[in-house]
């Protein structure tokens, strides 16, 4: 499960910074969440592969989250795509969708399913469980969490070996949930098999307030993907703008017991990186809390 | 008058070039010949300002060439800009802006005024006299030819000395075009000036077939930037898509009189720059053309 940070922007785009596109990878397949004017040229400059992506979440409908999609639909025709694109978001996707469709103007050679999802809506998207969370923008907006599923339990040879079963495809069949029956015995696969053990997960919070739903969704959440537009010097102008600061990305972790913080949408009002940095470390001590640049990426390894 | 070329691809980006955008800057004011996604981070690397822009015209209104407008009307109005910005571009042009500003969705502070032209209109833009050439691609579609207005001839000090005019306001005025009466005798400008001198010019293609139309209407202008998406080994799929190729890009320059030829909108699929150089230097000899990169620029002089 890898993260690649295309654009880190909030707002407008900088020398430095795109806007806003978060890339989720996972078995080969691509989930972007948000896509800003030149998302399609920064897939290009990366190592992911503009005809992997599958899916689209849009937190909300404002220009700088969404105007890379017309020109990547576009591209997407020209490289002869024909598998099905699925674009989701908050109330209003499909108007908008419809008005930047027609903009595109040309019969698209694959077919693009579009659907607004609703606060706890779950979907499933690329193996991975998905929840549409409301957050708080001046817009209709969505906050999403994503859980892989449990992962089977660690198999135990040597209990396997104790039960005097064989290796080979009896093993198999354990460790794919099966119970099997050997000399009369039944052998369930927790006699050999540990715990369940918890999928990875992350979330990302899109333009937002600190939100407490949000927090609350996340909840024990590997990565917390947070916006933290402005530093606390501009404490007053995010909280007009509905969006947060560093501050206050960290205590939504904090909240969440998000084991690492990574925050973007960064106004081109912000200084220094470090600024933000210092203020979320001051709330979360010794959990990560990091701001992203464009380019950095995050592998979420499976754990043991 | 000074020339940028912030983005010289043709139908998708590429991780090196941006998609269709270039600058014309002359006395500080500053006019975009297409605005394709990206072109408001291209600026904002180059050295133009955003908000200098005053005109947009559009060639056509293909996605690669018009993606860029929404998001640089969004952060035009994000950074405050309270004078008007004028669009103009073929038929279809106000139809598809007024999709475009339903999609940036708030009210701009700044009032935005699209104007659909025709073959052979003519305006002024930036102090310059701007005529639109009927051009030939797969959709309605215009080249632009832009010429400065003649300038006053060189005065002459030595002869107004020859006239007994003193040096001073009167020498002024005669540059101004101005008639002076001096101890009884009337002398006009034209008796201490040379002739008019010529004003500088350039000619912008679009999207395009080799266009007779467009090389009728760009005699003899300084300098022709013309399309030139493919090479010689591309030729039948640069008919099949209403393209030019570099070849076809310098036998319109010739057939002009151009005194340089720069080429724009070069494909993906183009293996060598050098390739296309070849190509169009085979037809035009000692005349200059080059393809240009992003963030290449050209200064066109005043002549004497």
């Amino acid at each position: 499960m890898e993260i690649y940070f295309l654009g880190t922007a909030g707002g407008t785009p900088s020398p430095d910074r795109s806007l806003p596109c978060t890339v989720l990878r996972m078995g080969g397949r691509t989930l972007l969440l948000d896509c800003g004017e030149g998302s399609q040229r920064q897939l290009m400059i990366s190592p992911v592969s503009l005809m992997s992506v599958d899916v689209i979440l849009l937190s909300h409908l404002h220009g700088d989250h969404i105007f890379g999609i017309p020109g990547m639909l576009q591209t997407m025709n020209l490289f002869s795509r024909s598998h099905p694109l699925s674009i989701m978001g908050p109330r209003g996707t499909i108007y908008v969708m419809g008005l930047l469709m027609e903009t595109v103007g040309n019969d698209l050679g694959y077919s693009v399913n579009v659907e607004e999802l609703c606060h706890g809506d779950e979907r499933e998207v690329l193996g991975l469980r998905l929840e549409a969370v409301e957050t708080e923008h001046n817009v209709p907006s969505l906050g999403y969490v994503v859980r892989e599923p449990p992962r089977p339990g660690k198999f135990h040879p040597e209990r396997a070996k104790e039960l005097g079963i064989p290796a080979g495809p009896l093993y198999s069949r354990l460790q794919k949930g099966e119970a099997i029956e050997i000399e009369g015995r039944v052998i369930k696969p927790g006699d050999v098999m540990g715990p369940l053990r918890r999928g990875r997960s992350l979330s990302y919070s899109g333009d937002t307030l600190p939100s407490d739903s949000f927090a609350h969704a996340s909840r024990g959440v590997d990565l917390m993907i947070h916006e933290a537009t402005f530093g606390d010097d501009m404490a007053e102008h995010a909280a007009i703008s509905f969006h947060s600061t560093a501050r206050q990305a960290a205590e939504v972790a904090k909240k969440a017991d998000a084991a690492t913080l990574i925050m973007i949408h960064i106004s081109q009002r912000v200084v220094s990186d470090l600024d933000l940095e210092d203020e979320a470390r001051a709330v979360l001590g010794n959990v990560p809390a990091v701001v992203a640049r464009d380019f950095d990426s995050f592998r979420l390894l499976a754990k043991d």
